[in-house]
């Protein structure tokens, strides 16, 4: 009954073979081995980008902090989400990686930026010349931080509007799989063909030890992200690690089966909570995330079992009355298993 | 006959069984996994240095960078040697990571600093007043970049002066197993006990995928080291494969049978490139790598063979004369075999 | 009719004799004037702060983004009100200098902040332990942007909770003294004595050419503040110039005759509105800025005029009906007369 | 006798009286008073450069600074003299505004760069590819710190090597009236017609309280130029002094007049020194600095009357043989008076 964090998995048995497997011989460093041209060459297949950059960083925090100082000044601000990753997650990383840019915190439910909000808090930051911060880029997560997906339509309209203000948007795809097995879209539809200028495609959360993609679709901006990438300590000497997990990872559409299962195991779980008495879900459940509030004792059983889940937000308190509901963030991942699951909603249910 | 450098070996069978072994069930992230308990418990008696604080990240740009941001302040300057890799090799890590702090460059014999040189360079920038950036840090490589070594009583000249001057001293040690290998001194006199503040203990090089521990000795500055190191997009989610690695690299130490493997095979080398006619040795051999000159029909021979090295400087013709010296430099690593370096004697020989 | 910003007025011909008083002979640079050393001495009087570090800048923006460098690490966050000129009107110099911090706004009417509100909002800031961005300092701004004071007991009791929660507290005085003539606390009481560790004493909107002083209530910070003042391009050479403007400003009391007189217009300017048909004030009136609402005609009439000032928020439309009101900001300064308050009230009065 | 530096003089009448005309009525404010609109008018004639942008602020090292960021990005260098003002006094405000990008130090003779010596180190910097930093821009001196002059066939020279390798040029005239007044150059002949991407058109050191002129001739970099300054809080409210500071300066040639004044004494000076027994000139006495050697003896006469100026470099000591040479720099303005001259001789000559 692991529901932390899809980030305390192990990683499915294919990408140690991998691993395994480029450990073989001698390889060229930095990027020049072999596996990579391949994984370049599949990743722009499977977005249909054949002029776009690709590079291999560990950690989805260097993946957004990179992205976004090639798109966002010094002196300008990243609308996103107010919940999203680049701001509460990772100890202001894109204001280093920029140089001091801000993130200006745009509101909407479930996680989600609306076209309508980002237009006026874009009008809003363009008020004063000189004396403020310029609008500089626009950052999207996909899936949301409350496991919520942007369909490729809602996507388009808000990189819409973004292009109407000249400005440019990344993607934050930390769980870009889990969205994308939500949708009826392709990896293009929600990405380039969208308005995405840059996307972090992620792979640790979704089953690799710590590998990350950068693509960047207009290529122009390829050699200014390879030297921040070197000057912030991101550069692997020996490369052929993260290949082979993002070969693997593509290998055989792995990456969309780990999401499949992942966004399945989730959704069993939401609608056996949905179905608890004095339970309810506080978002749609459409990823790989459930969030949701039912009674403390539900959670002092789920507990006592050693269900592994954060209460959400953390500050709750397990003292109060039985019947008093507690909101919860439970997250799978794509080693999740249905016996798990429903375990943990007969422990709930009592 | 790979001779290209230490980062292009492959990995012993140790270290990816660990891996292997680490992936069983789920695992806390950010370094909160049981291996990661274990590899800190163990460097901290490697180094006799219980109070140690000790982290984990991926590459040695990060661990150098991150290390002197903690040690030199934006306004302040890093004195290093010219041929250090935080100078030459990091695109600017140091700088980026300290918000801007300058490095003075000394000079010095095969690639090692003196206390004189930089008693001289200290007494030099601390001349005037607010003008100019304050002495800061003081950066040492060993082994150092020309495949020489530091024995731990020059580590604590050098480190006398940086403290007479008020300054902290980091050891970039991403060759550390080597020089450690090539001395009679104990982990500890090789650092904490000739002075040095922080350690960045090389796994990469060695053998290792990609793991680097930095070791605080004096653990005040250890919250401000994982704030910049989450900052700076270097703390794994899924750390327990860091802690691997590293686990198997200490186990058994492993560590130094691997860098005395690879002194040994640059020994062997070395040996062999001085008997040849019309070469000589640039720098003595006394870590893993050989610096040294001889005639240019010996290169041809050697790349019509296939071997892989760098001319060094790179800028350096085979065309002209056959018994013009040309200079190069081996690196040798634990997986160099003899009869490699032997092959590689016997074509340069013709 | 000048009411669009105190930084439009020239300059009282105390503030110009003694710069020409100054002009005289040779005169060290850097703050190594004579006049320096007085200006020094009195500040460190007025404030009853015999220790205070004490320096000289031209713009209030250096003031405050040099202060706050020197207050919050690059990890960390400011939390100011979300109106404050370090989040509006910097353009990110804040972050500049800090080096990427984040500055956390909180919400509060008439522009100022409660201990509240900071509180819950420092609580929110400190909850995820190395994923987030640090509590850092908090910065208040008195008088506010919004014309509004704190008075000595409300500035304590924000410093109360900061203190509680281990952070340093920086106060914009870019209108220090308008706030100081508002309220029946000393220097000392309306800064360090309720907490304040370092103020920025503004000069320049209150008559001066530029010079601010930044006083640093306890000097461990004072070098730290030297460096980044040169390094920021702050220091001036020829100094004796920012010390005679300020020196003019402390002699006789002129800085707090300068302000009472502005505020005074102010109150005028303000009763005078508040009186007329279909106006209302949208903030009280406690220092040199009227915030106030009346009928669109009385805008037009007012333009017609000649009258100088911003409608506020500055994108409301002058076509419309003739009767709806429409919000404005009119700053006095010590330049304004009762003529000039009095023409303008009867020209919107028609 | 007053030859510390060129900043310890007052300043001219004119100039006053201009800021004291400048002090009547309203004036708008960050650049939009008129005053400015003439002196960018004039400016633009005097560089024969209709198409330049032009800002003011009040230092050099923030004139210089703001012009290096927008010409070098973090991860590049600029090309100087080992002695130029922006590595030797400035106290890293290069690196901190360019977020951390290097200087690489070039040696040459009388702290004049050579072209052959640039071109040598730019292709130094260039060899390794993503892994040091980047071939960022050059940075010129005019007049340079050792007094001496570039002619505008030596900044076209550089300036050529500069454009083979695709770098812009920066020239800190802080001096630049010094170097004009010694060459027969005209502006524009000694800038842009040169090469000079963006000239720092010192105020400060010729005369002005406070005031450095930015000239960019190609205007695309002015809008970040002007996002950088008022986030480095380089933008004055009260602009209108320093407008009036640089229109005085500009008006009837005075910036001229004054450093011919200042060349005409250090030429007295210097010849007077060479004639000197046992003295020499240890540069070229070319603009309006003197370094030269001379007895101890004479050094000891010249203190003992009250004589400013230091000894260069500054730890020498007083302490020694009568005869043995102590060599130092003698700094004139515009206000060094032939009197005065004649007197320091004297004194020295014993």
């Amino acid at each position: 009954m692991h529901f932390a964090s899809d980030n305390t998995s192990p990683v499915p048995p294919q990408v140690l073979e991998a691993v395994i497997e480029a450990n073989h011989g001698y390889a060229m460093p930095y990027g020049a081995d072999a596996i990579f041209a391949e994984v370049q060459d599949r990743l722009r297949r499977i977005f249909e980008a054949p002029g776009a950059a690709v590079y291999l960083v560990a950690t989805g925090t260097a993946a957004n902090a990179l992205a976004l100082a090639c798109l966002c000044p010094p002196w300008a601000t990243v609308f996103c989400h107010r919940n999203a990753h680049v701001e509460e997650d990772e100890c202001g990383a894109p204001e280093f990686y920029t140089g001091g840019s801000k993130l200006t915190l745009i509101d909407g439910a479930h996680a989600k930026m609306t076209a309508a909000a980002l237009e006026q808090a874009i009008g809003f930051a363009a008020r004063a010349g000189v004396h403020n911060v310029q609008p500089g880029a626009v950052s999207l997560t996909n899936a949301t931080e409350a496991g919520t997906v942007y369909s490729s339509a809602e996507v388009a309209e808000i990189c819409a509007v973004a292009r109407g203000a000249g400005l440019p948007v990344h993607l934050d795809g930390a769980r870009f799989a889990n969205a994308l097995a939500a949708t009826a879209a392709s990896p293009a539809e929600l990405t380039w063909k969208a308005g995405v200028d840059i996307l972090c495609f992620g792979g640790t959360k979704n089953g690799l030890m710590g590998a990350e993609a950068v693509i960047i679709f207009d290529p122009e901006k390829a050699w200014e992200f390879e030297l921040r990438r070197k000057r912030g300590g991101h550069l692997f000497s020996k490369h052929r690690y993260l290949s082979a997990q993002m070969a693997a990872y593509l290998d055989d559409d792995l990456w969309l089966k780990l999401a499949a299962r992942a966004n399945a195991a989730a959704a069993r779980l939401s609608a056996g909570i949905a179905a608890l008495e004095g339970a309810r879900l506080l978002h749609p459940t459409e990823a790989n995330a459930v969030f949701a509030a039912w009674p403390r004792k539900g959670h002092a059983a789920a507990q006592a079992a050693g269900a592994q889940y954060y209460l959400w937000p953390m500050d709750q308190s397990m003292e109060g009355p039985d019947d008093e509901p507690l909101s919860a963030r439970l997250v799978c991942s794509w080693s999740t298993t249905d016996e798990d699951v429903d375990r943990f909603l007969n422990v709930v249910a009592g």
